[in-house]
């Protein structure tokens, strides 16, 4: 008999040979129906596979990601059955599945192409064989036997990943006629798959080396049920629509100058508005947090980057030393600020009634990037950190992580970030020997962070063994509005550099003591949140942060003054806008400021003019009705005010 | 007879073989007492040497920067005069006239030693040399006589400078029984010479040759009056004890770090609250003027300062191109924000009806000065510049130039200065060729530039042949508290660049034209700004931008709770400070105050607890009596108020 152990802890018995799918149907035929595959002591199997001796089992279903995995490649195998009976003779490569879908590198051979518009006949052959229920059979051959197949078949792609395979691992899948080498695991059946999509082509070198033959990749995805599939569509195109890189056109955020420089952003007029209210908004809730901003140069001599150890790690894939004509001097571009702030931190002596002292700077860093991996903002060659670094006494380290918590939570919220998680990378226990610092330290470090967390109420994961040589870590992810994930901040304990800097502070019994060092930067990177904050809203800022906040609209020349007199009314408020003095229709006027999302449109004419009062049209709502121009401001900044307290609460 | 033409544009005669003296004594015996020396056709010459043509002629007076300079250059006789009686056979070097006072360097010999110690004897020797009234006597003297005078006199230094000098040009002066190689002109005799002090000795390299022998120089000043001595010191005295270097260290504003790097300031939380809140204030009256905020990387590509320019004019003495793994790709850090702002204008089409379009950024640049050239903040290796560019059409100049007129005075008079001036740098008329842009155009903006700054009332002076080969220029100079001079911003007119990087613009009738280009910076340099405000108002900013505007201090730890309550509400109000909760004797603590040179001490106690006020004491000028917290804000609001309106008007 088998002893199962499932995720709630409870224990079943089964008879020997017994399989995932056996497993599931005792906990419930609903289960059992919607099984893909099954995890056994943490590996992931086909449902059908025997489960040989006693085991920690979970079913999997479309619901988890391994049970997602497992979907698309098999609907990876499905896409090469189907293109082997519409491309007789075609070679392929791998078809692994990927985070959205799978994809199959193939060789059509010579004179044969392929393109989007062959998508759907491959797609209703998928739709086709999927409706078989064939069942993937998983088998073990002998690696002669795996050779003998596939040379029979002609295929110099899997042969050449057979030679890399050791004879007794080796495994073929069998789906209706198809047969692949594939380690699995797979769907119990074609059957699950209800929805096909191909997606895209691109050119793939074999084994991703440029000397080896291009072969065509063809991207795809798949779904248990059509209407996900509509969703998913759907969520691409509004993806679409809301690339960062194409908004930030549209809206006149930032542009690139190849004479500049590819990755480095030149921030327009608008982007710079929204950029500096972001810093502004930060500084504030910074400085109420007992934030001290500096400000330091953007390069550093060779000697701060050789006591930071950070000199060891620049290599011919960083940008070189700026030499001097003093021989033997070098600067470097700053890639960080910390070391910076130790030399302020080690401008005067500092008393443990001092400390914490918290060191914020808005700071332009730069890393070079190949000109492949730059992608808009989120990755550049020069991006600004909103960085900052708390020296502190061991004993503050949990205060200041939960004051670190509770001012990025207040940040998030009032940018509109509801949905935040957080990973949290500790030593590896078994390893303690390859960590700086003492194992105290250590230990209430970690338990700090994972305290203040839990005591904050944040989602966390926690990592065994991520954190860094110098000390443990908390990332913050956020979920947009598409439910995409993006990492953002770093809260980081360092050990090390107040060791390499030498820094101190004179404890309460006059001893010398090290501080602890805490690195922190809520967005991360202020271009990479910028573009996080596009997509997220789609390019309709909250309203304290739209670089325009408002269009003053004359319906004619006539009322020109009248609009100059709204315009300098709400720019007195500090409200930010701008007049349509163009001789335009008032509806391309009003389409025009639609299009740069601009939130409120003023509209006035006769009546407005005559009252006193603006006729308010809100983006994407339509008229809001007519009021007095006080009034206007009255509301607006009640908007603000509420989106603000909101976020403190 | 001689027609001698005065400086009011009146003629007289005199006899010929009339002197300078002559002409003073025709005009007034004072002025004939004062006279110093004489102005003949633009040259500088000795009061008594006889006028032998007709001619120009300004008496000058101890009043004027030439008579100063005939004065000094006397002295400096005098001191050689002095020190061959009190060290005989010592041998000269030079001995000039310089801003403030003159020096001399000589060679005792070996063995002889001068110090600072050495001083009062030095100098009383000087005074009975001058009160003998000795007349400066100018005599030509043959190349070979000189020589020979110099070969017996076994001086190598006078002898060298002979080596260089043509015959038929040489002049010996005399007073008493020292003799100098000199070209004049001098005082007319010693008696003016009222009142000496020898500042300083330092090493000089014989004609500032490190290969040459190292020479004594003797730093002095005299003066006409003792009472301008004393003042004079006392001036000296202030500026030592303002210096930018010496309070921005005590005043915690910035420091710099060997590791950093020489010239690269860190700027610490009181400097930074300083240098922010000079950002901000700038931004809003900028935005306010029209100005649109941009930001642009720190490096840019070879590419673009190949287009500029300023790729050919890198060189050795410069910061050298930071290489990256991509071969000959090359950036360079930036040492000016124009190529960057040519490239934001560049991202989309422009219409006559755009312009201006004023772009500014607070953009730091940096570049490479030998670290002996280094000084404190008003020299460094990277700064920030309040930079802003004007795209604007040539019908615009006039314009542009008096809105940066208007904004300038704004901001110095917002800040406490009143005295500036102007200098307007025009072409070279005789050789217009050299510049680039057409002649009309040079026309206007000259024009422009000289009737804005008149009517705007700026005090200037106009240099011909001044202008850089791109454009005329206008230069700010504000006169600080001590009296001393500060170059500071610059409004540059540029056809140059907007040629370079091929910018245009549709006119009204379609055709394609080129915008003219001004670059503008009020400041310069923040950093260099700081520096001046900082020896200006000795460390007490003015009220608003004080980086701490008050400090609460509680008369014992009872009151700690009062004083937070107190801090909060200030806080609240957006006033910058600190509550002193040491446990100190509050003696103690209005002293640290008073050192830190914060504005408002609030002391707070029993009554100040029991009736919910302040006991105010000001900076400076101690108790100013007690009030309610709120109408302590109110009054400070108000008091800032009344600074930004009246430098507004």
């Amino acid at each position: 008999m088998l002893n199962i152990t499932l995720p709630d802890g409870s224990v079943r018995q089964f008879v020997d040979g017994a399989t995932g799918y056996d497993v599931a149907a005792a906990i419930s035929e609903g289960l059992a129906r919607n099984a893909v595959g099954v995890r056994v002591d943490g590996e992931v199997r086909d449902l059908h596979r025997p489960i040989d001796q006693d085991a920690q089992v979970a079913i999997l279903t479309w619901n988890d990601a391994d049970g997602k995995m497992a979907f698309w490649h098999s609907s990876a195998h499905v896409l090469a059955e189907a293109l082997e009976a519409l491309y007789p003779g075609v070679k392929l490569g791998i078809g692994p599945a990927i985070e959205n879908g799978f994809y199959y590198d193939i060789d059509l051979g010579e004179g044969r192409m392929i393109s989007s518009e062959d998508f759907p006949e491959i797609e209703k052959k998928m739709l086709e064989l999927a409706r078989q229920k064939s069942k993937f059979e998983r088998r073990a051959v002998s690696k002669a036997d795996a050779i003998a197949y596939f040379t029979e078949k002609a295929d110099p792609y899997k042969l050449d990943l057979l030679q890399r395979l050791d004879d007794g691992t080796i495994t073929f899948y069998q789906q209706g006629n198809f047969v692949d080498l594939c380690r699995g695991p797979h769907l119990p059946d074609t059957a699950n798959i209800k929805a096909v999509k191909l997606l895209n082509i691109a050119g793939a070198y074999w084994r991703g080396d440029e000397k080896n033959k291009q072969l065509t990749r063809i991207y795809g995805i798949t779904f248990p049920k059509a209407k996900e599939l509509t969703e998913y569509l759907e969520k691409l195109e509004e993806a679409k629509r809301r690339d960062h890189r194409k908004l930030g056109k549209e809206l006149e955020l930032f542009a690139f100058s190849d004479k500049v420089g590819a990755g480095l952003p030149l921030w327009l007029p608008k982007g710079t508005m929204l950029r500096e209210k972001l810093e502004q908004f930060l500084r504030r809730a910074q400085i109420k947090a007992g934030y001290q901003p500096v400000v330091t140069p953007h390069i550093g001599s060779k000697e701060l980057y050789v006591t930071s150890g950070h000199y060891e790690k620049y290599g011919a894939d960083s940008f070189q030393p700026i030499k001097t004509p003093n021989p033997g001097e070098e600067f470097f571009l700053k890639p960080m600020n910390c070391p910076h702030h130790c030399e302020i931190y080690k401008t005067k002596p500092r008393s443990y009634r001092d400390l914490p002292v918290r060191l914020a700077e808005f700071g332009t860093v730069y890393r070079y990037e190949q000109s492949g991996e730059l992608h808009g903002l989120t990755r550049v060659r020069g991006f600004t950190q909103d960085d900052a670094h708390i020296f502190c006494r061991p004993d503050q380290v949990k205060e200041e992580f939960t004051k670190v918590i509770d001012l990025v939570l207040y940040v998030f919220r009032a940018l509109g970030f509801q949905d935040f998680t957080a990973q949290i990378s500790l030593r590896d226990p078994e390893n303690k020997a390859k960590y700086i610092g003492s194992d105290e330290n250590w230990d209430k470090a970690e338990q700090a962070i994972i305290e203040s967390a839990a005591e904050k109420g944040l989602t966390t994961v926690t990592e065994l063994g991520e954190a860094a040589f110098y000390g443990p870590k908390l990332d913050f992810m956020v979920r947009d509005a598409l439910g995409r994930k993006w990492q953002l901040g770093t809260v980081q304990v360092d050990y090390n550099l107040p060791e390499r800097f030498d820094l101190e502070y004179v404890a309460s019994d006059n001893s010398r003591q090290r501080p602890v060092m805490i690195h922190r930067a809520p967005f991360g990177s202020l271009e990479r949140f910028v573009a996080v904050l596009i997509e997220h809203c789609a390019g309709n800022f909250p309203l304290w942060l739209s670089p325009e906040q408002f269009a003053v609209l004359p319906i004619s020349e006539k009322y020109h003054d009248y609009a100059q007199q709204v315009y300098d009314r709400l720019m007195g408020a500090e409200l930010r806008g701008t007049v349509d003095h163009r001789d335009e229709k008032i509806g391309r006027k009003i389409r025009d400021a639609e299009v740069s999302k601009v939130p409120y449109m003023l509209i006035v004419g006769e009546k407005e003019q005559e009252n006193g009062i603006v006729s308010v049209r809100k983006h994407g709502e339509g008229d809001v009705g007519s009021m007095p121009i006080d009034s206007f401001i009255k509301s607006f900044e009640s908007q603000v005010a509420a989106m603000m307290d909101g976020a403190a609460e």
